[in-house]
């Protein structure tokens, strides 16, 4: 650690400090950040580009009192280094430790908890006028990025900006660099900005900014006007935001920490909204780290080979999804993708290079995302949306409209879904099961192995519904028992056994149920393991376990609430009733339900949180035992 | 019917009208509408302002093959009677009957089945993608109104608008005559335009667009850029739609047919998206018709005392709510009310009236509505955040993860929870109870009557929890047995009976149950019927009924998939899994769930749909009687 590091401990060791300082502080707070995500793993370019920016934050404003909200947040190092964590980097993203995004469990420096895009200018208005009608006076700051402020939430929170009558500082943080990969009318605005501007330009704006600083005790409608005319100076091609009718200042140099310093202080005066537009460079400060820059790139010694980020080292489901994709857009044209912004994430990289025009990156849009399939398969094509299962939430309104009503082939390809390891509670795609399922019309499958996730995409694609495709960040199990064939809503036994335990998984859980069903065995327990593969709809040969009165134990890594456990027990209830030979007399017999507790499970390496929630091969052989030895007893 | 609109029984036969006689059937069509809807009730003022337009659109493209997307919907009224159904208007909005919304199960001319804002710009991109994936020429139009372009949905459209390199007009609606009452920075950046343009400036808008009219053969690009140059000469204050890249024409008269069909045909031949202004006049025509307007505004003879509409007489919950959250506020300063542009339907009015700055509405913006209550509880505020359930769908991820998450003491007051009749699939609530309940923290109230109303929110507002309250859009029932003590996560027995059936409900069905106990007490069966009151938590003390062999009907006016039945025998499962003396050995007894099946329910009377699902107080008895009688013969 750099030795002006070593000395700050709270924001209020900033104080005494000179520029030149500063700027020092912030190539020690670079190489702690560099350091520390090349042994932990972590975010590493988007920290990069903020630390000027982040310590000018902290200089200005009192975040004891203001308050700063993050978007998206995984940008937040700096911030947590100089907010008195230094010391718990070590455990970043790790059980017990810190967190790689905001979280006001940790620090009275976070608001909120956040990992989605779009929240920041929403929650500060929001806050905003929560001071306006407590009265109080604490300043409030939101940090946007330039791919978040394209997102419908922030439309909306910009929208109605106005509501505000007080300060409220919103700050662009516009690292695109490279103008090619970003998408849509706001990044081709925001890149004609960039591109009409000059370095010299940029230093030029932020001293016309101060110039007409709001003297205190002028009348800030002047002030205003004042701005506004500032503004103007600017060589924008066009004003959005003028339009919108926010002020609007920049674009600023954002690794200037001493201009940054007066544009804050001067800004912050300001009894209205108003946006800040800074430039930044994501990576900064990482180029020169050396001939091995990918190392720094790295998120630990456990990278894996493809996207997915896991412990063990294999193919992830993220890439035999991607290969699967691109084998069947081989076959049939009609077959378009569609991500939000995140072709790396989600597999489709392949697809990108290979199918150039049946390829679109909407941007950080999951809403938008989802309508765009449903007018395309209105249009005969097999639209195939890849979004991680936690920011499809985004989209439950529009699956069920635009999709479920029509009962359109959009096809729902879900990364992600499952606990995630460490990104945490905000990461974790545990709720799709269950809301997916409740759409009229959807088939949802979770494939288990490499061999399911192709012959799911194909059954998606050769199908005319709705079609759900769940799978984690993992690696993809090989499962050598798991060979019957791939029919639509049809489970699978894949171990069969002589005792009344009867495990039935949904997605790769399986493998670990297997595991189970070996370790048992061994013991002289024979259970059976049964393969459920869709989610919706159910396959009714499972009710027959409880039938036999058997002890059914339902394995997912989703919420119990509302998952596939309870998908099964609520339609073998149905079929209890209507059956006429009533043998159930309207009961269900026994039932274990694992999965997701109701509550939101902390970063931890993604084998862990199995465990807590009882999936673990060796969890499952506990779970049994103990009702094995609670039956025994009641039997004796 | 109009002499005229005898003779038009689709499309194509506007094709030899004159733009006289076109001006002749905007009049007859007009008449029509006003007559239906006071017959059957239905939307008025919207339908009669784009009477002209949708004349105008079907005289110039051809929507058997070329495509016409509606926003929101409620609009289409013309539409439907352009294209074959006229006759069908004796049965709108009723049980076999014509849709109040585009159907595509009625016509080839409607595309989506639609009810909520915001999604057609986003569909018609999809489909201009399809089209241009198909090397196919039809013509994609999205009509969209003011209201719905400040939708998020809408932004992320726009944002990428230019993903097309073909034709796409995307018509803007713009009938904000009453300008105090829009929400944002769209709404007063569209006002500006108005105020800055007198009618004559509209005419003459017109005539220079058409005057430079792209004339086929010219290079496209030149033509656009003409187009260009004709927008400059509008006198807008500033250029929203320019910065966004996005070719804009206007404002227009959307009442002159002569002009409109110029127009369409002149951009119908762009071969890039663009937007068409027009300024129309919300219920036009309307005025005059006679001393009693207001019976033109009547949604038929079955109208309610207050917002929410019914067949019976009576208090709405709608109004209960209005009236419990008006009593609460004047005691406790720090509850402020949200809605997203429903302050009526939502029964906001009189707390607007009386707490005018503890009251935001956002416009149709449901995500930043939650997300703007999550920064005010932050602030140790109360906000209530009210919206139709089905529109809160478009929440989901924002309650997720900003109130659910950060554990914060947002209170959504959730109308139209349940089945809403006559505006069908599209309006439905059946979804909250599902996705709401998978949330940590949350808490879930359905109120039977209006002590629990008053109950459950002076619980919410005092409390720091997550609160949701959901209610249908009914008459509250007056339940005399329900007098109870109101508890957090407390159940309540309303009638104790001896035989082995207990019905237990959550909400309002409440009173079905118990008319449904007294008819079969009657006939010599008693049965229990427990008020469930909360849906999460849910009360153990239902647990015991399983215990005790009863057999338990679950009755709830939402879907059965992942819904309250489901919640109760998850968690009866984890109870009996738990318990130490095992007498359930994991199993749950006799359950039958009764709510919304697994297809979209269509618009019918509510009571019809509460009898489909077997809720209606005969319904509840006949499935016990057939319960009953097969158990006898067992027993036999």
């Amino acid at each position: 650690m750099g030795a002006l590091l070593e000395t700050i401990n709270n924001p209020e060791d900033l104080q005494g400090l000179s520029v030149e300082q500063l700027n020092q502080l912030a190539e020690e707070i670079r190489e702690m950040i560099t350091h520390s995500v090349s042994q932990t793993g972590g975010h590493l370019a988007s920290n990069l580009g903020v630390v000027e920016l982040t310590i000018a934050m902290h200089r200005v404003f009192d975040f004891k009192k203001d308050r700063l909200l993050w978007d998206v947040g995984h940008q937040c190092y700096a911030h947590k280094i100089l907010t008195g964590r230094k010391a718990m980097f070590e455990k970043l993203r790790q059980e017990d430790g810190l967190s790689g995004f905001p979280s006001p469990a940790e620090s009275i420096y976070d608001v909120f908890s956040v990992g989605h895009a779009g929240t920041s200018i929403a929650t500060a208005l929001g806050m905003a006028l929560g001071a306006q009608h407590r009265g109080s006076d604490e300043k409030i700051v939101a940090l946007v990025g330039d791919a978040s402020i394209v997102n419908g939430l922030s439309f909306e929170a910009l929208n109605n900006l106005g509501l505000a009558k007080r300060q409220l500082l919103i700050i662009l943080n516009d690292n695109s660099m490279a103008i090619d990969v970003t998408q849509g009318a706001m990044a081709k605005y925001l890149s004609k900005v960039r591109l009409s501007h000059t370095y010299e330009d940029i230093r030029l704006t932020t001293n016309r900014i101060l110039e007409h600083l709001p003297l205190i005790g002028k009348r800030m409608e002047e002030a205003v006007e004042n701005f506004k005319r500032t503004l103007r100076m600017a060589i924008t091609p066009s004003r959005l935001f003028e339009s919108m009718n926010i002020p609007y200042f920049g674009p600023v140099d954002g690794h200037d920490i001493g201009s940054l310093i007066q544009l804050f202080k001067a800004i912050s005066h300001l009894q209205t909204p108003a946006i800040l537009h800074v430039y930044t460079k994501k990576g900064k400060g990482y180029e020169p780290a050396g001939d091995n820059p990918r190392k720094f790139h790295s998120t630990g010694p456990f990278e894996i080979d493809g996207n997915g980020n896991s412990e063990k080292k294999g193919r992830s489901f993220t890439l035999a999804f991607g290969d699967a994709l691109v084998a069947i857009g081989e076959k049939n044209k009609n077959v378009v993708a569609i991500t939000a912004a995140m072709p790396d994430g989600t597999g489709l990289v392949k697809f990108r290079e290979k199918f150039k025009s049946r390829y679109y990156d909407v941007g950080i849009a999951e809403s938008m995302a989802v309508d765009l399939g449903a007018g395309l398969a209105k249009q005969g094509l097999r639209p195939v949306v890849c979004i991680y299962s936690t920011f499809l939430q985004r989209s439950f309104d529009q699956i069920f409209q635009e999709v479920s009503l029509q009962n359109l082939p959009v096809i729902f390809c879900i990364d992600r879904a499952g606990v995630v390891g460490d990104d945490g509670p905000t990461h974790h795609g545990l709720l799709d099961l269950g809301s997916l399922r409740m759409l009229p019309n959807m088939v949802i499958a979770a494939p288990a192995d490499e061999y399911e996730m192709n012959q799911a995409l194909t059954m998606a694609v050769e199908g005319d519904k709705p079609f759900a495709i769940r799978y984690p960040r993992e690696i993809v199990p090989v499962i050598a028992e798991n060979t019957a064939g791939y029919e639509l809503g049809k489970s699978a036994v894949v171990c069969q056994g002589d005792s009344e335990y009867v495990i039935v998984t949904i997605g790769p859980v399986l493998s670990e149920a297997i595991e189970a069903a070996n370790i048992l065995k061994q013991e002289g327990l024979s259970i059976t393991v049964v393969n459920g593969r869709f989610a919706k709809p159910i396959d009714p040969a499972i009710f027959d376990y409880f039938e036999k009165g058997k002890t059914v134990i339902i394995a997912e890594d989703n919420s119990i609430a509302g998952g596939f456990g309870s998908a099964i027990i609520e339609q073998a209830l149905k079929a209890a009733t209507v059956q006429k030979n009533r043998t159930m007399n309207n009961s269900i017999g026994k039932a274990v339900l694992l999965g997701a507790p109701d509550e939101h499970l902390a970063p931890a390496k993604r084998c862990r949180q199995l465990e807590w929630m009882g999936l673990a091969a060796q969890k499952l052989v506990d779970t049994i035992k103990t009702l094995n030895f609670q039956t025994e007893n009641v039997d004796i």
